[in-house]
């Protein structure tokens, strides 16, 4: 099937393909009387365009997003709002030699396996480009939920990581790689600009931070907040692992070490640690939302790579069609826009049950 | 919110509390004429019944499950099956005192902080207790996809991890431990051991893998295989990451180091490699699906741990009540339904979309 | 396909089937707190419960209800509420001659086409029989939304209506039928008592209204309240109609006739017209919501009526199992309970939305 | 709430509104491999396209529909359809004094409760533009049931019926009304000039039929075909009742006329009448379905009717706008498109519980 919706009070649904004329997102279920307009949404879709530095795919896009509905005077009504974001600069003869050989790593196979046929262009529908939909839809839903801020950021490049003791948040701006560490961010630019100019592409991990989430957020028992966002982030394209909390490292601990240990506090708990990330039995717990996120290597490089053709010859595929030499870079205002929507939705579930 | 059913077409609804009369499930969706009877589902409970070695919670529950509708003459009917199953050995004085402090790292506090109330006998309906409905709608799915293979082991517990090497599937069934290493299953005795004696906890990973799942299931973007997976698994209790294939291995890696490549097979292509774990732009890819489950050890512990009471002043709480000292090894049966029952909807979402 | 929940927020998933051990309704996201025990829950049974005047099916069933979870020191917590009435009179053999012949009007003859197969005991899953589950969630719902007051009764049987001047709603509980009209309840007891001896049906009309129901409730575009209403009441058996308001005779209108004129009030406006059923756009006016559903007469009647066997041969069935010979008699209180639980369900979603 | 999307597997979210800058639907869930172009959608959309009769609102738009993705060389890709459609005759001046008074029985006054703030402009969001977006998602889900023909025309207006003797099928495009009565439609070119001259509105009946739904098609219990039917038609604009079959004239029979018996026939049953409109228990026969709708006269009419202001205060209002004067009629292609929506989805579904 194809399901290509995304909420369940607060919902959205993207459209669109890589090289298609557009593609867009339909929110409904956004509350009325929001102040809404383009300018609300633009700087988050800039944050993830393509073409912004040498580090990221040369395509150039500028991701003007239009509101086509769902907006009067300024503020939101309550009907569905429609976004829309033209597509500008696509080159399908780049991919003509998709058509031909399926790109290991890429959905091309199993599109073809699932659907019989598939628009090769770009990757078509499984494109990082429809990423931009849910970025705009993103920018609704964190005005859903002004008192939440979230912030995502590179931890590790190509197994490069961040060290924690230099995390300077105002350093995540200051450098394309979204990095929180002035030094990593230095290595970091040899190390892509060599995967780069060789063809090749470099895994990363991003964190996320959701501040100001109210503890009893959450939905349990098969919409718990780490369910939901695993649920995102996984449907993020190249995305192969999620985190919440200390994730696998609980795994290594004991129940003292991974305790986390409450006093009474100014208003409700104090919590002496957050190996839990925020969030205990699905429920937000007040404390800080953490999670950390895994994106594999692209899998466009320029190495040729053993392959088959769709009518099952034996073949063989180098990508030279534009690309990230390291998806997880932009894939930062993605991770943040997921658990955006997700926080939304449960701000309106939440309300919705419980008052 | 509660959300309390699982999937899209082969859906499942569980109800009841660890110290209810009893706790369910409702299986919706299932195709007609699948034969079924409690003998099909009884030994699945049966794996994460407790109370069955020492290194698992000492409560006695048989599990005997009952089918209360949707099977007739000993066929699924196509209607709703009804699974109950009763509670037997409920102590609800063992957690007298729960009602007085909350668990750190339970969901005590979140469960409050939303409801304003909470049933607190054996953590009420967040308690693993729960997880037994799923286990027997997971044996339901399995007849939905006779041609898949389900099959979890425990992997590591407390960071002491299995060695590649001395996988043996066999092992798996032949101690307490769900261990296809020998070696490992012996070290994990004295570990659990000391552990329990103590009063302590540990954390686990447990790896899952489905063979036989032919390319083309899942579905596109939001239902993405890799999705559901990880929202299936983390709504179980105790879980805290997930990964797909190499998941955050993946992350390190090149382009070229991560890649899967092709070449003509039998029937369709042969894989070189299973990086992805059987699963590209969401879909699978014929080859076995694998996935990686993070528990976190379990909040409850002997060892006294600051926290605070409901009225807010300040309190230590240690937990006597009977618990696992690993509940990682239970988890093994319900990462598998869990798996099974994603896997069963699939099944019959890619039918009635490319049927 | 099976679907076998109903709502948005306020859901209820229900399983059972005539001649099976029990039946049941599993309520999923009702708001925490709420007082609630069987007592609450049984007066709404008994008033559809089976065997209670000859003018009913003699078949006997206390419909006891049990709640197996969600309820915690008498207040619901927020989680699943588990309902179970046990099936006590069931007398198979009275069906036997079912297996050999499809009745003409009942699902028989559709349940095979579509399963391949059935359980023909009393109707299996399509039997009236499930709608006692549909009541004792109705009668949670009533409670979540306590300043609603729904009443329905019968307007009129095989085409013999009240007397709209004679309506009184304290005669509605005074007599077998749901009857306001006292005049009308006599003659429909000779008119039912006659069917009764010839074992003929009855279709009849079950007027239903909703008072205290909010100006705002409701959800454009596709659950808007008519629509949520016209999708609950015809999913009960044998109903073949529903109308909001005027219904068709709106149809046989001119505007000015059908206007539903304003003038201030006290808190928000007077209307001097409810033509409309309180109802406009999809979304509550504060108006009372009026509705009417058409019932067909059951088809189990004694006259052989033409049909088939499962195998294709021609056949004649003539039904002697024990039935109503006006099933919507017994329909008032689920038509009821089906308008509290959308009503429920809505209440939640506009608080959700629009809080 | 706002629920803009329909379907269960085939589903279709709309969006925009009255007077912006364009509206449209997307649909998921399509079958891959199915040709489709804007030439397949165009003339259902000329169908209901409004200024082409002056029986019709003289508003002139072209509705041109544009495909912005889920097609590729010409067939669908199993990814989701984006239909849009832009405004261009809106005259926003016709609707200022909408804004400062309710016009009785529209939209008005329910959205301002619900979101305390409306798009007046045209009845903004619950226009009957929007039935726009439903035609072209219609038009699609025709192409995915090709078996099946799904016909409406209009039974009566005003309270002006046609004479079932005189029905001719080939009549249905003859005339500005959908009308099968030769005579009839010469009445209503009288009736519906009156009412326009005058500035009034008139009701209507539309019947639809829907012929080569194969016997299993449907989904108990709260999916039934009948439920789906009346949830998808009640939410069109206006429509205030909906009858399967006989619908209420069943209420009025006894069993024995009720009665749609069956003998042996070529391939399955040869049913002998078809009172309950082609679904017994919510699934399909196999007979024609049959359903009837009722819309309201159109609100908006030259005549002075009571209401109050925004503020409370009294006012009244006379409608000038363009409208039709009998929204029946345009309704006839949205009704057939939301019958074959749901029957498109009921295909899908069928097809993946029951192979």
């Amino acid at each position: 099937m194809s399901f290509n919706t995304f909420g369940r009070l607060f919902r959205f649904t993207t459209w669109g393909e890589s090289h298609g004329p557009a593609l867009g997102a339909v929110v409904d279920g956004c509350p009325p009387g929001i102040a809404l307009s383009e300018a609300d949404i633009q700087p988050w879709l800039d944050k993830r365009r393509p073409g912004t530095s040498r580090f990221t795919t040369q395509r150039r896009e500028p991701d003007t997003v239009r509101i086509l509905s769902g907006v009067f005077d300024g503020r939101t009504t309550g009907t569905p709002i429609s976004l829309m974001i033209e597509n500008v600069d696509q080159r399908s003869k780049d991919y003509s030699d998709v058509a031909k050989a399926y790109r290991p790593g890429h959905a091309d196979y199993a599109y073809d396996a699932k659907y019989g046929f598939r628009d090769f262009r770009g990757g078509g529908r499984s494109s990082a480009r429809e990423t931009a939909a849910r970025v705009a839809a993103g920018a609704v839903a964190r005005l859903v939920v002004p008192q939440v801020r979230v912030r995502a950021w590179v931890e590790a490049i190509g197994g490069d990581a961040i060290d924690p003791a230099n995390f300077d948040d105002a350093q995540i701006d200051q450098n394309p790689f979204f990095c929180p560490d002035a030094e990593a961010a230095l290595r970091w630019e040899t190390l892509v600009d060599a995967a780069r100019k060789s063809g090749s592409s470099l895994g990363a991990v991003i964190a996320c931070e959701a501040t100001g989430v109210p503890a009893g957020w959450g939905a349990p028992l098969y919409a718990k907040l780490d369910s939901e966002l695993a649920s995102a982030c996984m449907s993020i394209n190249a995305v192969k692992g999620i985190e919440i909390g200390d994730g696998f490292a609980a795994a290594a601990l004991s129940g003292e070490a991974n305790a986390d240990p409450m006093r009474p506090g100014v208003d409700g708990p104090e919590f002496l640690a957050n190996h839990a990330g925020g969030i205990a039995g699905g429920i937000a717990t007040g404390q800080p939302i953490r999670l950390r996120v895994a994106f594999k290597p692209t899998s466009s490089i320029l190495t040729p790579v053993e392959t088959i053709s769709p009518t099952g010859e034996a073949a063989t595929i180098a990508t030279k069609g534009r690309h990230d030499p390291c998806v997880g870079i932009r894939g930062v205002p993605v991770v943040e826009a997921m658990v955006a929507l997700v926080l939304a939705d449960q701000a309106l579930l939440h309300r919705g049950q419980c008052g």
